[in-house]
């Protein structure tokens, strides 16, 4: 097995990048033939093509109680739907149509059973607005946290038509499917008990309701997009990690970015909430200027909002891939790449711990 | 949505078997058409048929610290080892080739990397053996509980070749592939500082190590038996399931039961952990008899211990499907359903909590 140096460091002080980098050698060096796996780590989902014919995309994530929700925030159905939502959102980063899920809660016991059959009504709700089929899974005894944990299966036409992280090319347009921070406002309001503000509703909705881009990541691959993903850690969280796949640079307008006025009148720090605050959900993808193009007008047709063009792909530097802010004055900026951890409420190093799947 | 009477009480009074009938029935009543789910709820794994052609097995399963195994009872390679081999063995018991997996690990941050990568390198050793790829997966900070969650892809040449839990058939044999209750003893010597005792190292390796019967489990299903499972939670947890299933009710001949006489010479209490130790992981399948005879005969070609026939599927009586134990003197006595949580150290009422998946 390959040598991967590992000590007796805890692993929140190694970070999880080093961590996830770690893992992933090793699973890369694992020499199984012929079971068909054409993507498994470092992108939204792994890929699965049992035989030649359409691909297979898994993704798995586990929302752990006071990390990722709280039971005081959202009912038990914003927690299930939410549950359910973050795993279809990496189907639909890669294009794939969501077709089966199963669910492994991990249950205290002092839970009331409403709440959990409450749970399974946010899922199944959510589940049937897009076809998916909850395929069962299993309840554990979890004494010390509420664990919900989710894999979602979906289809692909080809392995060739996902869309990856690793197809960002010089000259692309960089778009985002909608508004970025609306999620992390939600949450900063919740966590001060300020709900009465202008725009509160929609921030409280996007953290306890978000919404998988399912279509708008189906209509990308058969438009000819090439490279998204869903924006889990915010735009500067995010854009690196396809910056890194794809080997290239970036530069984006801030007068672009499509943060809601309702942000910037609230917070000081509304910027932040809108690049680093994660957890939108919206899908951030790259392409050529004539697909571009050719997205806004089939997404007008489907009556979408159209994607919001927000910088450009550019070659990489001789530092490697880099990610340029530029404001109205065309000032220049290099953006250190990272998400903003707001239930912990203090930013996080980078990644958001996937290892692909 | 279908009513699913739910109130305030906590699910530990509820009892999993309730909570998961509720599920089942929220589950059942969803309305999504045409995503080729064969199976969904109430077996070892969901099966899947994206397509006509071959069929896909889905399970998970997730591991607690504490509750499904102790950091000093095994080291990191044997934790990870056994989180996968609890899946695999769940696509072993559909009678399903494994093919890929995907992990959460919900972590609390103080663990050593050298330790989380042990965890993978377990269970890449036994994904190598059995050519299972690990197509990735997440990493999410779980402050309270070390959680290890594994969701396992199966193949079956078709969905009509699964072993399923409701195809026992009144005159089928009842056997199990190999002896019972060594997993539960080596809990057991663990939990009370035994070690040196005879037999020890089959007892202490049956928990940390079990072994999926993966093989055993594709043969038995071109051999043409239709009704099989895992045992995870002892003959007397698992068999009634069966039973429930299909319909039936069996008779068990009390001295064909292979539990081993180094479990008889040590616990007073042998057939207790015999019976209803659990987590044995060896499988469960009735058949009748000229299959039998031939599940035999391919065993032995392929160098496989041959199946122990331990008793008869019988017609159900008026009260429904019953479990009888028959002594040597040919006394008859029924059997209560459940298992024994040997973590717990106390009996569990029925069911290991699964939905299906």
């Amino acid at each position: 097995m390959v040598q991967v140096a590992g000590g007796s460091n805890p692993v929140s002080s190694v970070g999880e990048f080093k961590l996830i980098d770690g893992i992933s050698k090793l699973l890369a060096s694992s020499r199984v033939r012929s079971s068909g796996l054409v993507l498994g780590v470092g992108d939204d989902t792994a890929i699965w093509q049992p035989r030649p014919g359409r691909a297979i995309t898994i993704t798995t994530d586990t929302l752990v109680e006071s990390v990722h929700f709280r039971r005081d925030w959202s009912d038990a159905q914003q927690i299930g739907h939410r549950a359910l939502a973050v795993n279809l959102s990496d189907l639909a980063a890669m294009g794939s149509r969501p077709r089966t899920a199963v669910i492994s809660l991990g249950l205290r016991g002092s839970e009331q059973d409403r709440w959990v059959y409450d749970v399974y009504r946010g899922m199944l709700a959510l589940a049937q607005r897009w076809h998916v089929r909850i395929a069962g899974g299993d309840i554990v005894h979890s004494p010390k946290a509420l664990t919900i944990g989710v894999t979602a299966h979906g289809e692909l036409r080809s392995a060739e038509q996902a869309l990856r992280r690793d197809q960002a090319r010089s000259g692309d347009i960089i778009a985002v499917t909608g508004p970025l921070g609306l999620a992390a406002a939600g949450v900063r309001l919740l966590s001060e008990g300020r709900h009465g503000i202008d725009g509160a509703p929609a921030m409280l909705t996007a953290h306890r309701l978000p919404q998988p881009r399912i279509l708008h990541g189906m209509l990308l691959a058969r438009a000819g997009v090439r490279c998204a993903m869903d924006l889990s850690d915010g735009l500067f969280g995010d854009l690196p990690k396809i910056l890194q796949a794809s080997e290239v640079s970036a530069r984006v307008e801030m007068d672009k970015l499509p943060i809601p006025s309702s942000l910037r009148w609230t917070f000081p720090d509304w910027f932040e909430l809108g690049t680093r605050g994660g957890e939108d959900f919206e899908l951030l993808f790259t392409a050529p200027p004539e697909v571009f193009e050719h997205v806004t007008t089939v997404f007008r047709r489907c009556r979408l909002r159209p994607p919001i063009a927000i910088g450009t792909v550019t070659a990489p530097g001789k530092g490697g891939p880099q990610l340029t802010l530029r404001d109205s004055a065309l000032r220049r900026r290099v953006i250190e790449p990272g998400a903003f951890d707001h239930f912990a409420a203090k930013p996080k190093p980078q990644a958001n711990g996937r290892t692909g799947g």
